[in-house]
């Protein structure tokens, strides 16, 4: 009965929580631009002031760079971690927006009422699904549902550089039960999905040197050693152009196959292939040839090459042999694939392919995480997913997600917790990109989600 | 003993001369960027002013691109036309260069004294080599040599795209007996040399476009086309490793061999083949396996990639799969090589290696001109080489050039002109690069060499 006391007070509390949404987004907390540091300081504020009349003791937590926001409340039963961002990206080109990014709005579009503004889906409103649903708890029943800790940060979309020390720090202060994390979209539109993997990810980027100087290519074009061709010809030879795999020597170490059982489980999960391929030009999938596409995106590793340059590419043309050819790369991670190993293998790769005369060099060591598995095999997993199946009308499933969010991974490693990601963005909310949205219906049923997971949990 | 008193004139003068070559120099007239349009106009000017100065009746000549610099002298004994061009390659990467490569000085090295700044060989210092030995002649006899053209352009650095035109609305006007062309070097330190072959040039620019828009390589990773790998891919197999030749079908059509007895010149023409090679870093040859360096600058096709991009090239990393790659190409052509043809068959590589949803866009038809090779039984070119075996006291050669001065062919072609290629440029100018130098000996000698070849030949 109580629950839907609850689910009630939401429904009627819809176009209020809303308008409180739409404040949070109209606050430019751009975390990567140093121009909006003190905007983030006030998105900050103000989720503290949100949380204290919630009856959270919440406060600013200053870190060298944009603050966290941690409170807790007490309360009986298990004790929840919630985790959010407050910050959002850039929005640049901002040519492309149809309005001021920072000037959100309810409009009505042929998929229904969306809420349009940065930060909409990424992760502010989010992050309020939970406090809403809170919100609407403590309405009804005078308290909250259990003992909770908020842990809300301001550096997500620019690294989370703080995040790590301030962890270790405070690690019996972020001590709980289980982690929640709803930064994450569904499988499908309409499809609730808890994500139970996530990729890692492995950074590199090299320079390959060929001349001492730049040299002109009439006078130096047959003899010379050009690092663009060079770079080419090691690219390519990252793969196997046969199969679709990486042809990194012990690439796929720790790699391992996705159970049968879990890949039925995804045939079924409401994953629209088509869509997804022809909504970006694609009339097939172009990873691993033995793998289906959500394999290719959710359990199988990558070798991607998010920057290639070198000499000339101003209008026209320029004779050029160039000194230098430049190539930044990213990996994804699955299994039990070790990025530091990783990285020594790719190293080794470019190495013994080098031409002589040819040089290389490594920037330095960027940052490596490995793949996260959720541990759906505790208690609260089948609970939320019934609680999501209730909500929704439709089996909540447990899907992949070939981004990375360390964060699940660090929650395990520094304060022993397990996390659950849950969360209610769809892949057209455009996140990170001009137009970002978030459908009113995931803002909506997301509160709603959270409070019947509440309601299991407790 | 009037040549005498104009080379001591040219002495006495020299560090007039090196002041006015630096006036040039200050002007950034870099053709291939419309930023610096007014600039090239201001080069123009200066030349059609110092032109005008020497009795030579001289105007701007308006195009749709750089304006033509054209002047004329009456004069006994035969017609010279002197071509040189007053436009100048880009200075990027600005970083690498140790001052403003407009702000030219007279600099000590231990090669000797330099003139330092962009255009200072290529070709300004060049062009005035000729204009100053005109100078002294005036100024010792009262009247220039013979009957002269000059013919200066201000687009030789992006392509040369008014030449033809012009060239052909106004051949009655640029008819003459010769042409002379100061815009090549000396094929080794202290060797004066005569161009006998240039190389052709083919240009060519082309885009892989992958998905419709830039996609996150964490939801698209795996399954998406990456237009970079693809790029590098295609570029790769522009190239047989093995061999060292271009791979693409048909490409040595119309290339000859080399005769015996050129080869036996070249081998004693004073190419130093180490200090050619380890000036830029080279250990070896990068070029076909089966030929000797000299060849493959001078005899031998090249595919080049004069830029390749594509992706975030800025710090730190973004995980991006971006929708487009772009690459740079040009081609040195030798002996009957087509322009034209292989042009299609280099895109007809690329089209048949493309990948399914993979999309290819080419540039508008960039130009494309042939190799070319002198007439040197023609007597100007025995007196020429006397003279300047004279100049420099050692034995004037016959070379081939890697580079492409495809305005030779033009005069043969559309003005039924021979031209003669004389220059005093080194290999260490850095000609395109950062750091441009022009020895001040090649400029003092360029300018009495010039004299004693316009004695011989009036």
């Amino acid at each position: 009965m109580s629950l839907d006391a609850v689910l009630t007070r939401i429904d009627a509390d819809l176009s209020a929580a809303t308008d409180r949404l739409m404040e949070l987004l109209r606050i430019p907390s751009i975390s990567t631009d140093p121009a909006f540091k003190r905007d983030c300081d006030r998105a900050a504020d103000w989720l503290v002031a949100e949380l204290n009349r919630l009856g959270v003791a919440t406060e600013k937590r200053a870190t060298p760079g944009h603050p966290m926001v941690v409170g807790h409340a007490e309360g009986d039963g298990p004790h929840l971690l919630f985790y959010g961002h407050y910050d959002v990206q850039p929005v640049d080109p901002l040519s492309l927006w149809d309005r001021d990014p920072f000037d959100p709005e309810l409009q009505d579009t042929r998929g229904g009422r969306v809420i349009r503004g940065r930060g909409a889906s990424d992760d502010k409103g989010q992050l309020m699904t939970f406090v809403e649903a809170c919100r609407a708890w403590k309405a009804v029943h005078g308290s909250l549902p259990c003992k909770l800790t908020f842990f809300l940060e301001g550096e997500e979309e620019s690294g989370s550089p703080s995040l790590v020390p301030f962890m270790k720090a405070h690690a019996d202060e972020l001590s709980a039960d289980i982690a929640l994390i709803c930064d994450t979209s569904m499988v499908s539109r309409g499809v609730p999905s808890i994500a139970s993997q996530l990729r890692g990810m492995l950074k590199d980027e090299f320079t390959i040197i060929g001349p001492r100087i730049d040299l002109h290519s009439g006078h130096y074009g047959g003899p010379g050693l050009n690092p663009l061709r060079e770079i080419a010809r090691i690219v390519a030879s990252f793969y196997d152009e046969e199969t679709g795999r990486v042809a990194v020597e012990g690439f796929y170490e720790g790699v391992h196959e996705v159970p049968e059982e879990q890949l039925r489980q995804w045939q079924n999960c409401g994953f629209d292939e088509a869509e997804y391929l022809t909504s970006v030009g694609y009339s097939r999938p172009h990873g691993e040839r033995a793998y289906s596409t959500l394999e290719q995106q959710w359990a199988r590793p990558t070798l991607e090459v998010n920057g290639l340059w070198g000499g000339y590419n101003g209008a026209g043309s320029k004779t050029v042999i160039p000194s230098e050819a430049h190539c930044k790369i990213t990996c994804r991670l699955v299994g039990d694939m070790d990025p530091d190993a990783l990285r020594a293998k790719i190293r080794a790769h470019v190495e013994a392919r080098l031409s002589t005369d040819a040089k290389l060099r490594w920037d330095k060591d960027l940052e490596g995480s490995p793949a996260s598995v959720m541990n759906i095999d505790r208690p609260e997993f089948e609970a939320a997913r019934r609680a999501l199946t209730e909500e929704w009308n439709r089996e909540a499933v447990f899907c992949g997600m070939g981004g990375s969010i360390p964060i699940a991974g660090y929650f395990k490693s520094i304060l022993g917790l397990d996390a659950m990601l849950i969360g209610f963005a769809n892949d057209d909310d455009a996140i990170h990109s001009p137009n970002e949205k978030y459908d009113l219906r995931s803002f909506h049923k997301g509160i709603r989600s959270w409070a019947r997971i509440l309601d299991a949990l407790r």
